[in-house]
């Protein structure tokens, strides 16, 4: 590891340490030209499915599902489940292409905007035509994470209406409480550090039933990605098109090994390495954190406010071997955006805080 | 070679030979944790598209877009370039499930279907009130090749209608002329022998300008995978999600190495083998050609009526390390599938006629 530089840009990320073997393997056994319609196939979707409700608590009554990416299931979320209005809370970029996707496919939908760098953590008024909360858990371009407590009084305030999580830069880390949400997903190379090309998508029997309700309706609700399609292909393990077959194989192989390490390690470990990097931001004399409410730190993508500081704490990281991730947007020349994923060792993360103490 | 087992099945098919050591060197190069947004796969963008305009001819006025799958490239061609109706031509699954997307997404689409085994050469009438033409160059459930000539005729008969071309299971062979067509797509897991996981979309500038009207006139054509999305992004060699980096990298490697066989030398061994292939069907007593129509069977799908003889000579092909297809829905039990594509060697086809030679 010495010789490689460490990528806490937060996605695509650092491929999990397991990849490159998994992926040697992978040819090895013939699975990039591996027959999606197989026994073989449907034994690689299985193990993925084994494998997520055991890490991450995911229950019987979800479905998990494959997509090409988890953009395309913020388009797949609005053409499945909302038939007329979505309402989407947005403090950043991601969330808010979330709302725009909606807006895009003509659905008369509404936002709730908080200011950069904040968030939403008290009670939220819905109004009554809301079908769908869209919540974004770890908002990816501000470091802005949302307490899981709100989404339970969500649940508990308006139970009629779907919630969706935006799970894309947490998982695995959120320990999610199932009941209180229908649908979440997540994209394969942030947290599982694995190569781009695949989404995931975990969806309840109520998600299906509006999907069904809407179809009676005549209501378009797409084509091969409809969820009735999905679920029934996943029925068999099956997908409606040919899938990036050898990304569902390295999913299952990194499911496998972070099962051996343990989710409670693996959460243990990510609240370590946040809590280094939070108090040696809090300690330092020019760099801060960008989110200062401490209940809506991120713990899995943690945004320093490094102002003029920015281009050499960004040069001396580099030469420590540490690559950090640009801010976004606005933040790009001001702020530095670190990955705290399963992949990152408590080692590296001691070293990052070591350099920015030294950057005064 | 020798000690594995050459695979026919028509996709996804066997890999490109030199697949496995540029999987190998693109992790050397940090490839499948490269960020989307980056310089590096910029280049890796321009390379494919540079590479398939040398390849295959694709004029300047064609952009190259990137998507999931060809699955998916059915469902934006409709959203994007169809407000009311496509005409279909239907001569097998794959034909007609493109037709059944215009109607999951609610157009008043038609088609014209003709009986298993057959296809279309001779003139087509088109009514007035069709916007595009969908034509399936090569259907992979039948081997039904369509004569390039078919796409000139309607071209010339209907000039202000777009056509649309899948080519899933025939580029790089066929030649298209590109001003008969306005666009054409293909999956990377069959002719390019690579891992499945990636749709290449062809659209000129006639398909762009009907997106944008439609979306002019409020008419919802999609979110991130619109075509003036698609382009957009395209115009500094990105993608509007996080793409399947690794895939793309890999498509830009075998693209180079096929110019480096030259695309003269590709056409000509494709159209060898499948020459020896169907003359071994024609002079067999037992096993026929499925595509009696000369001039409609594929060079790239061949596919064998082998009935009561199909177990049998399945069984021989595997005992000499050749991996047959198997028939499609109603010919699993009684033909067999071989796929043509750049990746199998003259030698291959050789011992396929051989071993097909012996069983009677």
């Amino acid at each position: 590891m010495k010789n490689r530089t460490i990528n806490f840009t937060p996605g695509p990320s650092q491929l999990y340490f397991t990849v490159e073997d998994h992926a040697k393997a992978a040819f090895k056994e013939g699975i990039p030209s591996l027959s999606h319609r197989s026994k073989q196939f449907e034994a690689l979707y299985r193990e993925v499915t084994v494998g997520l409700r055991a890490l991450l608590g995911v229950p019987d009554n979800f479905h998990v599902l494959f997509t090409g990416s988890a953009t395309e299931i913020w388009e797949r979320i609005i053409q499945n489940l909302v038939e007329r209005k979505s309402l989407h809370l947005v403090n950043g970029s991601f969330s808010k292409r979330f709302f725009e996707v909606a807006v895009q496919l003509n659905r008369n939908s509404e936002k709730i905007e908080a200011e950069p760098g904040t968030g939403f953590k008290g009670p939220v008024t819905v109004g009554d035509d809301v079908e769908l909360i869209a919540l974004t858990h770890n908002e990816t371009s501000t470091g802005v994470s949302m307490p899981l407590s709100l989404v339970a009084a969500l649940r508990k305030q308006y139970p009629d209406m779907l919630i969706a999580v935006d799970a894309v830069s947490s998982l695995p880390y959120p320990d999610f409480d199932y009941q209180s949400v229908d649908t979440v997903f997540f994209s394969v190379q942030k947290g599982f550090g694995l190569p781009a090309g695949l989404g995931v998508w975990l969806v309840n029997e109520r998600c299906l039933a509006k999907a069904n309700k809407l179809l009676n309706n005549n209501f378009s609700i797409g084509s091969y990605h409809t969820l009735p399609s999905l679920v029934q292909f996943e029925s068999k393990f099956q997908t409606p098109e040919t899938p990036n077959v050898l990304g569902i194989y390295l999913l299952g192989k990194v499911i496998g090994d972070m099962l051996r390490t343990g989710i409670h390690r693996i959460r243990k470990d990510t609240e370590y390495k946040a809590a280094i990097l939070y108090q040696e931001l809090n300690a330092h004399g020019i760099i801060k954190p960008f989110v200062k409410d401490t209940e809506l730190q991120s713990k899995t993508v943690i945004v320093a406010e490094s102002g003029a500081a920015t281009k050499a704490l960004s040069e001396q990281l580099l030469a420590n071997g540490l690559q950090p991730g640009d801010g976004y947007g606005p933040g790009k020349a001001t702020q530095l955006r670190f990955a705290n994923f399963p992949t990152h060792a408590k080692e590296h993360f001691e070293l990052l805080c070591d350099v920015i103490k030294q950057c005064q």
